[in-house]
């Protein structure tokens, strides 16, 4: 039975395994051609690497290459256990260092083969940090975040929407305020540039009490299919050019840059001795870099930059 | 009049600008077709980013794209001031916290096209700190490292060789100590993995004062080329296949891991305000990642993964 208030990680670990089933499974349908390979691995399987703080658990990792429409897709789930929290959870909360921790996530990232079709990106997780004889800390983070290449005002507006509706039940300033936490966390620093036009980002989450919280969790995790699905079925079939592509694997050189270099779920997975295969199935499959290249102004691949500053794309709607 | 032990920056300063053009002939003298184009910045014409620390100074970066046998090679001088040293040099030595600095360096990344020819960087820096009513701290830093795709013995020891050659005249320990540390330098944590084959690697280098150290620096940089000629002009003609070149797209993407994820220079740049095309001019203009991939055992591929465990490359050379 399960009181009010009081935590149950095998209620969340329930939840994540069903979400990370019902994703997969509608990426297949909209895919049409491609079935998930799913590698069960656990913290014994992997070499140590001297820097690691993971102790045990494990994950269900399920990657498909080379789709119909997505040319990779990858839906993590996984559940770490660790000694102690690595620098990049404790840096905003010193108060925390030392803590062991448990750790469970479902992590996705889907990079289609058609420029149209934006890549998109979800996350829930809930952590765990204990101390013996202290109270146990916890909360759930998560969102999504849409990173178009050739942007669509109806298909940022839908996202968003989709975004507001999940959020609204909890209250009117949620939806403005983990939009706003999308905004700033993915942004490039060093590029002055929005990674793609944002979503939901929440972290830190506690104070609606573990029932309410693991709720607003679940309502992110399930509303990120209602927020892609319209999207994936508009764009799918669009005809791309080889500019467009090109593009396309020009922009991807700034998902890599904004995870390598900024994201902490990223880094706390690397420096926690997670597994590096299944963190950095992230990455795009084919990327390019060019020196000093610009968009000609006035031309549709101009027109995404002008995206990258973030705004309140349901003004008015 | 350069007294010894007295720091002269505009010595540094006329010798990197000198190596830059030596390097540059002879890299287009090894294509025979591209030129480099060369793009002036200071620091004024860089947007601020909010973070940087760098105040003034800017650079000459030089690069091309599609010449005969670099796919894309990069020379970037550059020189700027802060008002104060960013996290990543003062990591490690706290007390220079908060000083004002000086930075000149020449840094390179060299990628061919043919996958028989290895990758290549070089960096010589010279590091000026500052702070009223202190003595200025100074120190020299820089190396080379090869990252081969298809590794030949005769290449790694010429390279090799080359290293400890420059090195000599400084002393016997010279070579092996910064061949250790280039080794533990350009290493994938995450990975369990060396970058490639190694080279030299140094930083903080005073205690030979002033006029020795800057020596040392010159000699490394002006070896670089000794170093990568031969393996240039030994591999460029040497026909490869689409696994190959399959191959060399995906150990690239161990470049950009390591570049965005570990190396100082890169974030020291990037964090420091520094002009991000200039310091991402290192990242190869195409790279693939591919989910959970391993090499067929006794295949050349595998090849490379068993010299990617530092060793001593020259034991009974």
């Amino acid at each position: 039975m399960n009181t009010p208030g009081r935590i149950s990680t095998a209620q969340v670990k329930s939840y994540l395994l069903d979400l990370q089933d019902r994703i997969c499974r509608a990426l297949e349908a909209e895919d049409g051609a491609a079935i998930f390979q799913e590698d069960h691995w656990s913290r014994e399987d992997l070499e140590d690497s001297g820097s690691g703080t993971v102790l045990g658990g494990g994950g269900r990792t399920r990657v498909f290459t080379g789709g119909a429409v997505f040319e990779q897709a990858g839906v993590n789930f996984s559940h770490v256990t660790g000694a102690s929290l690595p620098p990049s959870a404790t840096a905003v909360r010193p108060e925390l260092s030392g803590r062991s921790f448990e750790a469970l996530g479902v992590s996705l990232v889907v990079h289609p083969e058609n420029p149209h079709v934006p890549t998109s990106h979800a996350n829930v997780r809930f952590l765990l940090a204990e101390k013996d004889g202290e109270e146990p800390v916890w909360w759930f983070g998560g969102g999504y975040d849409l990173t178009p290449y050739y942007p669509v005002t109806e298909d940022i507006i839908g996202w968003h929407q989709a975004a507001r509706t999940a959020c609204r039940p909890f209250g009117e300033d949620v939806y403005p305020r983990y939009k706003e936490w999308c905004d700033r966390y993915f942004y490039l620093k060093h590029r002055n540039e929005a990674r793609g036009v944002g979503g939901l980002f929440f972290d830190d989450l506690n104070d609606w009490g573990f029932e309410r919280s693991f709720e607003f969790m679940r309502a992110v995790g399930d509303s990120y299919l209602d927020a892609y699905r319209p999207i994936i079925r508009r764009r799918k079939d669009q005809p791309w050019t080889e500019r467009q592509r090109q593009f396309q694997l020009y922009r991807r050189g700034r998902y890599v840059e904004f995870n390598l270099v900024w994201d902490r779920g990223t880094l706390f997975g690397l420096q926690s001795g997670g597994r590096t295969e299944s963190i950095l199935m992230s990455l795009p499959p084919l990327v390019s870099w060019k020196y000093n290249w610009q968009p000609e102004p006035g031309s549709e691949e101009a027109a995404l930059y002008a995206c990258l500053t973030p705004r309140d794309w349901l003004a008015g709607h």
